[in-house]
């Protein structure tokens, strides 16, 4: 028996699927403002309580910007950019152990081949310096919190020059969703020094694969280096 | 300068970053149950408007669920399994044009290679069977809509197969956000029997390989099928 946190569930949700459907039909569309709360109210026959918790929901989610005062840019309008409102949502799912962590990991190997393969064609100059800096940055030595920051920062920049902000999201909300667990595995290796010294190692071949050029080759070493590192960690709970 | 619909942002904001730390921590985990609202309200010194506003934001999301009464299950809880929530939230995501269509269509090869490439091996007689179901629903005498949604169910059986509920979500999510695009394209060709008999021809070879095992094939027939048919879409605006 599934219902609300009240009873309005009800309401709220035909509120929801109104301005969801407003918007997968096309019939709203970035930078089209919405009705003020009262009218979408009158209109839907809801209440405003209704109302207002169904553009909680929408804002949320990136959707929607609601913007104080009365002049022209007031008032609440469809957004065209998400910023990281997707990759919160899913980092959010796969923090409840919503998905299975051997299908994460081979969800992570796909996005990532992908972008390191597309990254040696189109990375700029000033990718490979970005990289380079941050490759020199975890040259330090960094404890396992800091190395994860460089490493994750290293991962994104690799899915930012392939050029596709979809998997690029999608990238960034699985690196970051799984850090805890890598931390973990960081953690309880009593060589960690030699386990970051072999992470440093794959980080340098990725680049010098992307720097020459060889897509096939950076895809290929960046399934080893996720796949490597996934060996280390406790094996997964029965299925 | 961006603010809520009234005035209680940032109240609500903060009880819903408080769940979420929560979440990402691992101190709530899937099954535990959320305090009652006025308790959340107290500890935090926030409205229980506020506290509310936050649940439904997590509840429209897949990530809680209330349930009313006052028996064992009643109460906010929660939940492991998002079932469609995640795919939801990105379908909107992609209805309010977020991502260059060339994005998503990139983005769409990639998963349903890795889809294609894994149910060689992973599919089952039975997944067989009701594909076949599906491809001789197709050879009646379809008119887009119907075409599209035997469509749809034929690819998300293949994504189904290839056993990774993450990558099958948003394959799922993928494919219906673009539905209406593909739909357009289907109109708007004069020769819509020729097209449809060229869609059935490649469903029957990807089914062909499928049922071979051969996974490297299915990847690439289904990447020339998914090119191809964007190939008839009108061509994109300036970047």
């Amino acid at each position: 028996m599934s219902s609300g946190t009240g009873g309005r569930t009800a309401t709220y949700e035909m509120v929801l699927t109104h301005i969801e459907q407003g918007l997968t039909s096309g019939a709203l569309r970035p930078g089209d403002r919405l009705p003020a709360e009262r009218e979408l109210a009158g209109t839907l026959g809801a209440s405003r309580t209704a109302v207002r918790e169904a553009l909680r929901v929408l804002q949320a989610q990136g959707v929607i910007r609601s913007q104080v005062g009365t002049g022209d840019g007031s008032g609440t309008v469809i957004v065209p950019a998400p910023a990281r409102a997707l990759g919160r949502v899913l980092q959010l799912h796969l923090a409840v152990d919503s998905f299975p962590v051997d299908d994460v990991t081979e969800a992570r190997v796909m996005l990532e081949r992908f972008s390191a393969g597309l990254a040696a064609s189109r990375r700029t100059a000033n990718d490979l310096l970005v990289m380079t800096a941050e490759l020199d940055a975890m040259d330090a030595d960094l404890d396992p919190e800091a190395f994860s920051d460089a490493d994750i920062a290293f991962h994104v920049l690799i899915a930012g020059s392939a050029g596709n902000r979809l998997v690029n999201e999608l990238t960034v909300a699985i690196r970051e969703s799984v850090r805890g667990v890598l931390l973990d595995a960081m953690h309880e290796r009593v060589d960690w020094p030699s386990l970051r010294e072999r992470l440093r190692g794959e980080h340098r071949a990725i680049h010098a694969a992307l720097l020459a050029g060889d897509g096939g080759r950076a895809a290929d070493l960046m399934e080893e280096h996720i796949r490597a590192f996934h060996g280390v960690l406790p094996p997964a709970g029965p299925r």
